[in-house]
């Protein structure tokens, strides 16, 4: 933790951002963080031109993310083609995109092209194969111009490297959980089959809409997208492997636990299991690596993801439960996370009130 | 319970029903209930021209409300319009309406014409006064001539006749159990100023219908209609006093609590009052006077309230809790009972499944 | 269901049965529906001598779970040796066990001695082999003896047959899940590897008592037993396979959901599958083969299974979702079809209330 | 808010804290506060010598209350004789209890004596009258000597001036949503008779323990402790005026919702009594006054209450609804505050966590 505890960074100016899409679940807790960020800055907040929340303000519709003082900023929704019309557009930094594929599919170019940082929650940019993107997203793919340009946004995956990149295709949240649960055993070349992974999401997942599948007397766990859901493809990619993903609705609001039960290629003890995940999330302070079966109410509304992996079945196989916070680490802290490591910032920058506050004491002490 | 073995009741024709909003939650639980009856015959669900249902089998809607071999029923929902049409439809001897308020206003009359039963449980014909019920509710009155036709219907609230009548205005699920929690009182005449009553009820309650208010993220505990609810002048009306109610929706499928606290007009002892309510639900099998502080899950998926009476403040105040399942007690098996009071029929007939084996095995031995 | 509604049926006298950890769960709700059995007569309730029960009556724990008129049947829970010392017990006929495993180890020779019919909800006498017993149970298997005596019962599986045997012992909640979700394809000899199966169950499947884990605050999704439950000896028993079994708890109250995947010997299509299963199937009344995802709310609170078989990633997999309640056809209305199969009655019979009406008012037609 | 950035406050050396009772709900809630607070550092957890978590570390037990870094924090629970002898405990500035009353009553003078502030979380300090203490909480009152020295902590309650304080006797949960709910119609002395409190809290309310009433499946809203609740007689010290409190539990985690009807003096309007909420309320950062009915989950997880006035019957009544989480502004946000006021900071500091980050950007800029 030491190592960000640096001066450079304090004397940092604040990047200015704008949330679009910040009416939904995971544009809301985005907006949240950002208010907590020591070198973020909010100043817009965009919706759809059709959205009920125009000019609706922010606290009134998420009071539960105080923004602290409001009278001195504007916590308004607009509309984006009015945003964009306004003065201080043209000092933003950074835009994160909390919209739907087709929206950051059509409009990220135009960003990109005023030189603005674009953070991007969708899938628009996440697959690297137009037909694969086709077939499940149902809707060309944007282009393989940009597979170079819009970087995908894993923060701990190894060989993500967003230092300084245009823009953060930002992981998906059932990816998230099934690929960090993953990666080390395809680092290593272990997977023998593909894997089977199925996960259960809170309704939060869905997103602010009334469908009669989200009304509260109709959920009820049930699986779906069974051999067909876009989180596939994303796992596959990340893993370069086939799996065998299957998505469950749960009767809770937020959190993912996701089990994955992976052929090895060689049996394997729990020992150097263990070793191995937590030698590979040695650099990654958001990554618990635990050896007791970890529970959605650990990491709900925190940054973390827990990851428990098992050699059973004598070995041969593995087994791995990981936990998320589906609109944190599945979306909106992720996203902070990705644009730490664009400008250089230590990971998990604004993301452990701890960590401000050390920061902070170094100071004044 | 020994007084409704009779033996002619097994002579008895069943009655042939029809459904009509059986799409929604109170009718598809009155499905249920028919279904398992034993003098009772669902011939025919109705839903409006516009539903979604329209053709669907209630099988598929509401698989949990298991009918039993429908390979000779028609379970699909018509329209009503339809069903009226049908050769079937002149043979229908009741018809329960689980109606919107408006429609059930509009029809009744047609159907009272008819000289079928109307088992009304929208809230079209349960307040007396025009002008109250146009400030409720928002449209006219039906017309005060319905007033000695259409009886209001809670089965054990004393005064209640229902023997013969042409047709039964449900009451509503909240008052339901607000008055027959204080309803001993009100006839001691001891009541001595506005009853201030809560009450929580599950999301059922709202229909089933997708709304953001009922968006599974969205619930959570929450006052509502303060000063305005529509069951207030119901719960006047029957306890003939003033009263300040307040519901709220709680974060559960089904279910409504109530606590009420009135001021009486001399100090009462525990023993006197748990007498009184005793005596009161004598002949009531459905009602339980309670000891213990009663919970939602002891009568969730029954026909049953709990009442439970506390002299407080030295008996100068009486403080009532209790407790239905307000798509039951609340809706569908009080229009059971009343149908069955109609009929001069046990008040319990068909929903205790208990009874029906005695009945049947003092028959068989 | 005609062929049960046989006049020789209505003529039959009712068994006298006892549940001996009438207290807990499963046997509550063994209790509730031996209440609604026509051919089942409660005549005792059974708890340890040590219960905090003890003389307390059924319907003051179990309100939810009404009797009709207690007023001329002992439904007060009695030691099980007093029990057993009282005249009545003499002529019982059927004695269901809701124990714990070695409590129903040691007492259920001495019941089968006295010529009375054992229904074993333990876990006792499911597994024949007494190495893989000691080490999922650690306690000594009760004897090969009993191999042949006490019969495994999950009322579907093909090869089960319980008629006329001395004891049944009935297939645990996940088991009854998971191998009606495969039965079939380890019928057809498809099963190319080890299914992997997850299953996530309501809370009231650990038992009643107070726990830590179980407290309300600590209840969240959560993995448990990987590689280890004692539910998968009985899996791989019965599918005479191999699997890999993850359990879960889920944060609500009654109901389990099995997502299997099975990796099989022969590519599949989608028809020939739901055909198999259909077949499989077609003389089982209580269990769904059905072609949308099943939701836990469709079979909580009733005797069914709803199946949902899949050809996945082009028919060299079969994925298999299921769902059931966990007290009822995970346990207790399972039991009920033990018996029914026991005496050759029909398999649901007393648990589709339709049924019953129906035998009644052909009668009295 | 402008006015807590004091250039003062930025040289201040953090105070050196103790959390006694730091396994319970309460207890880790306020570690994970200490830990965010810019002016507060934690230096030992402690807890009974019984407990099942001595030499645990807490984020074992928490994970959801990430320290941050705490390979240079002692994080372990200590049994409180042994923290006691530590070197380091001379030190210690305050000690915060979150302990049973009679551990409280015990212990809170030997650490006064030793000129540690104390922030007690306990009832034990809360009534003045020896008689209403003891009948309420069964064992005998401190000591009248102790209403001077220990105050009353409800921070936004007028009157409360905690400056420079020995000790401070934090607020109940249930008495703040209710006082702050009715606090301003107590000073302008409106009240007409005794308000009818209800209230629904979330099971944490009841603490960390396993009980069969608190066990899962047994959690099912339910009123508890009609006319004998010890905060009643906590809210009526406060009112200066008898009230009828009932408490509820509900089936959540967190939160308590209260709605008290009150009986006014004089008709007031909804402008007039809107004015007198917001100007009483005028100076508390943390007090939402609102316009529209509240949810629970507008402020769970956050120090916040929101109060939500109407007048009703014409304004010959009030009815106030608030929210608040029980385990923030019920307990430990509220004792922080406390704090806060007691050593003459801002009271919102260290608990939204923009103010640390102004607080931060203006030292930098």
């Amino acid at each position: 933790m030491k190592k960000f505890i640096q001066k450079d960074l304090l004397s940092t100016q604040p990047l200015k951002c704008v949330v679009v899409g910040a009416s939904g679940y995971a544009g809301a807790q985005l907006v949240s963080l950002i208010g907590q960020h020591p070198l973020l800055k909010l100043v817009g907040l965009a919706v759809s031109e059709s959205s009920e929340y125009l000019n609706v303000q922010f606290k009134d519709v998420y009071p539960e993310y105080a923004l602290g003082d409001t009278s001195q900023v504007d916590d308004k929704f607009h509309a984006y083609s009015e945003l964009v019309g306004q003065e201080k557009w043209k000092s933003v930094d950074v835009v994160f995109l909390a919209t739907p594929h087709e929206w950051s599919a059509a409009h990220v170019p135009e960003i990109l092209a005023q030189n603005k940082v674009v953070i991007d929650l969708s899938g628009a940019f996440r697959l690297k194969c137009p037909e694969t993107f086709q077939s499940f997203y149902q809707f060309p793919h944007p282009g393989t111009d940009f597979n170079s340009v819009m970087h995908y946004g894993l923060p701990e995956l190894r060989g993500v490297n967003l230092a300084g990149v245009a823009g953060v295709a930002v992981a998906g949240c059932y990816p998230t959980a099934a690929i960090l649960s993953i990666a080390p055993l395809a680092e290593l070349g272990l997977i023998a089959g593909p894997p089977v992974i199925n996960a259960v999401s809170g309704v939060s997942g869905a997103g602010r809409k009334s469908t009669i599948k989200n009304s509260f007397c109709e959920v009820s766990l049930q699986a779906y997208g069974i051999d067909q859901h876009r989180h596939s493809p994303e796992i596959e990619q990340a893993l370069d492997h086939d799996v065998i993903f299957t998505p469950h609705l749960g009767n809770y609001k937020r959190g993912i636990l996701s089990t994955s039960v992976v052929p090895v290629k060689h049996q394997v003890t729990q020992q150097w299991l263990e070793d191995e995940y937590q030698s590979y999330y040695s650099q990654a302070p958001l990554v618990d690596v635990v050896t007791e079966s970890p529970r959605l109410q650990d990491v709900v509304h925190t940054p973390k993801i827990r990851v428990f992996p098992n050699a059973i079945k004598n070995g041969h196989f593995v087994e791995v439960v990981s936990v998320i916070d589906n609109l944190m680490k599945g979306a909106a802290s992720s996203a902070i996370q990705c644009l730490n490591l664009q400008q250089n910032w230590p990971i998990q920058l604004g993301l452990i009130p701890q960590n401000l506050i050390a920061m902070h004491l170094e100071e004044v002490a």
